[in-house]
This record gives C-alpha cells, structure tokens and sequence, in this order.
C-alpha cells in the first residue's frame, strides 16, 4: 500500500516543551504529532520537521512531513490531528499532500526567524515566556547598522552553538533587520539555513551592541574571529519565533 | 504626616487573576499591590483602579492610585513595587505623584478597550488565554459597518451584565472599529466609561453579524430593545485588554 506524503504548517508555545525533537525528558513537537497521527490512522510514522527548534523557542510557522497510507482528505487529517493534540500547546495550521519527493528539511529554501525584545524596567506580564526582557536601554537603530556587518556568506563559528552538528560553519544571512516599536524590539533573521543558537547568538551580540558595549566593528571583529568565545551571550528561548519556511515553487 | 498620592500605571496578564478586584478566592490586581505596598512602606493602604476588570481580562494601561506617607521617590516606589509583585503577572509601568485632588477612577474622562479574535480552524498555541479563538469565518467589515450603529448615547441595557451596578444604562460610546489583520480581528472600544460587560457583550452581538446570523439592523435593533435578553453571547474575558484610562491635562 502506498502511502502519501503530508506537509505540516505548524504553530507551537515552546515554553514547556523539550523542543522540536522527540526527548526522554518531557514533551516534544515531534512526540505530539506522531502520537495525533497514530490515534487519527493507527500508523506509527516519524514527522521530519524543517528545523529543530530549542526547549523554549516558539514556531508560527514550523513545517513537517510524515507518510501516511490511511486514506484521509488533508483538511479532515489537520481537524483530527488538533484534536488529538489538545491539550498539548501545538496546533496544525494545514495539511496539504505533498509529492513523495518533497522534505521538510532537505527542501527547504529559506527559514524566516523573530526575535522579540522588550525594553523596559518592568517586568513582564502578558509577554512572560515570549520575549526577551531587557532592563537597559537599547539602541535599536545602532543594532541594526552592526547587524549588516553579518549580511552575507561567512563563516559564523562566533555565533555557533559547541554542539551543533552542521558539516560547515559557513552560511549565507540573508537579512538581519532590527527595529523599534515603542517598548518592543524586534529582530528578523532570514537565511537558506541557520546553524544551532545562530539566531539567540547574534540577538546575544547585537544586545551588546545596543547598550554601547559594543561598536559595529567590534561586532565584525567577533565575526572575523570565527571563535564562539569572541561572541556576546546566548539570547535566551523566550523571544524566538520561527515564522517561515519556504520552498522553491 | 501628610501622605503623597500616587498615581499608578499598571499592566497584567488577567489569566490567572480573579479580577481587578480583592476578594477571597484567589489572587486579584489589587491585593497585589496593595501587598506589594505595605512591602516596600509598611503601609496598609486601599488601591483605588480606574476600572474594576473581571477574572481573565488583561491591561495593558490600568491606572491607580494610592497614598503613601512614606517618603520616596516616584521611579523607586517603581523598582520597589516590581521587586515585591513577584512572581505575580503584575507591573507597574510608570508611577508619578499625583494632585490630592487626582482619583484614578472618578478623574479618568476615557477609556480604551481592545478585543482580540484569533479567527481559524487551528486550536490557539502562543495566543492561548490571550485570545478568543472564534472557528467560524467571521466578516470584519460586516461588524464594523454593524458596529457603528451603536455610537452615540444610548442606552446600552441590551449588553449591561445582570450584576452591573452602575446608576444608569446610558453611556456614550465614541469608538467601535473593527479590523482584520490575518487570522486575526482587533476591535477597539472607547467612551468616558463603560458598563459591566458592556465591552464582551457588545463583541459577542458583533460575531453573530460576523457569522451572518445577524443583520446590522438586527443589531440597532437589540440596542433598542434595551433588553440584555435581545443581546448576544458574552464574548470570553480572554480576550479583552484595557489598554489606556485618560484624564484632562
């Protein structure tokens, strides 16, 4: 019996999951969606996600695709599917079916990141576990100027995490765009691919650009020294959203 | 020793709060601050608010106010606060001295509500307790062309709770727009003051014109009734911010 190959649009709260990936530690994206499809088909298959997000990091836009020989429409296989994930903080956006050749990771053409900052003495409130809380005052329009320097193919072993499991450091950002919207910061990421923590890293940086620690040279600088222990801190999980997977055609 | 009045503006995340106000079954706004006060001054004052919010139901712009003897400054009384309303989903944005004559509640000349409907099939993930999730396909510009027949003086009995207890139904509303960004609806309410429930109650006869069961006539229609009988649905606190209280000057 063939099976179809189904694509996933994903949306996540990563606050109390391990991650994208199954774990024996707590709940996982990836254990949600294999144990909705089997109650939904009685199949046990594996879900292949674009990109493993972090215990913490949130998706509006997380895709996967799993093989599913149970005959089912996609759009009743998404309405079972959030059904049996209820109460789990992870909701299928749309399903739609895929051609067997077609792979959430390996296909992928562009991955679209957020990253959320708020600015302010207060504490947060509604925003707990969804952004990044920053005390100090931040100067968003010299992050962005720095953020350029990282715009372009380089070797980014400054902003690697020390277990990531990419072949090469070097990659291509295509964007790294910072702005202000009163209390808020927000920061786009877009590149064909990220290495692990790339994302929290440069956020990490560029904070310390924002509070005037840092110039935009001594940014490039910590690029050019393709040595983790030349970068700023990890931004923590809270402020990460994945938005965006994309796809040629 | 003549205290100083202080005025206070709050934000919260309502989820987890029994309302504005204190009461004994379980943690509200203001027995947060007041606590938060007798923390910081040993002081056991009353927290007056700008307006009572119900269980679950989120500020972003609350206003108070509260007397205080003991000698500090504004930004200090700030820090304090936050310091001693941990971990409790309440912060104080701002707080500055305020005339004698100043009353958070009897002062303010405008309020602001925002109202937020996540419009899909998809159960809610990061939006989860911040929204309300509404499957049915709601059309936006049909409630608010709908929306605009409740402008004005009116008598609003038609969407005023049973336990309201304000001296009379009849406010003027100045502002209802209702807009679609995406998935998501965002209606806007201002007037001088509102009536208990009046915000949830108007949004929930809104979504019965959205989901074309209700005329816009239909609506002008229950307003004139003056009947909470002819109204709608309770929209979900969930989704209800107090987003701004104004005051002359």
């Amino acid at each position: 019996m063939t099976a179809t190959r189904f694509k996933l649009l994903i949306e996540y709260d990563g606050s109390a999951l391990v991650g994208w990936q199954r774990q024996d530690n707590g709940p996982s994206v990836q254990q949600a969606i294999e144990e909705a499809i089997e109650k939904t088909t009685g199949e046990r298959v594996t879900v292949h996600g674009a990109g493993r997000t972090d215990a913490g990091v949130h998706a509006l836009g997380q895709v996967a695709h799993a093989d599913i020989a149970y005959p089912i429409q996609p759009d009743r296989l998404r309405e079972a599917l959030n059904y049996h994930l209820q109460p789990s903080p992870v909701a299928i956006l749309a399903a739609e079916v895929a051609p067997a050749e077609f792979h959430a990771r390996f296909s992928a053409t562009g991955r679209a990141y957020r990253y959320r900052i708020i600015n302010r003495r207060a504490p947060l409130t509604v925003d707990r576990g969804h952004a990044w809380h920053v005390k100090v005052p931040l100067d968003a329009g010299a992050m962005h100027e720095a953020a350029q320097y990282l715009i372009g193919q380089h070797d980014f072993s400054t902003f690697r995490a020390a277990f990531c499991q990419a072949k090469s450091p070097v990659k291509t950002l295509d964007r790294l765009d910072v702005r202000r919207f009163g209390d808020e910061i927000e920061v786009i990421a877009a590149a064909r691919s990220f290495l692990h923590h790339q994302v929290r890293n440069m956020v990490g940086s560029l904070s310390l650009v924002g509070i005037g620690k840092w110039s935009a040279d001594r940014l490039a600088a910590a690029l050019a020294a393709r040595d983790r222990a030349k970068g700023g801190p990890t931004a923590p999980a809270d402020g990460l959203y994945l938005t965006h997977v994309s796809y040629d055609n």
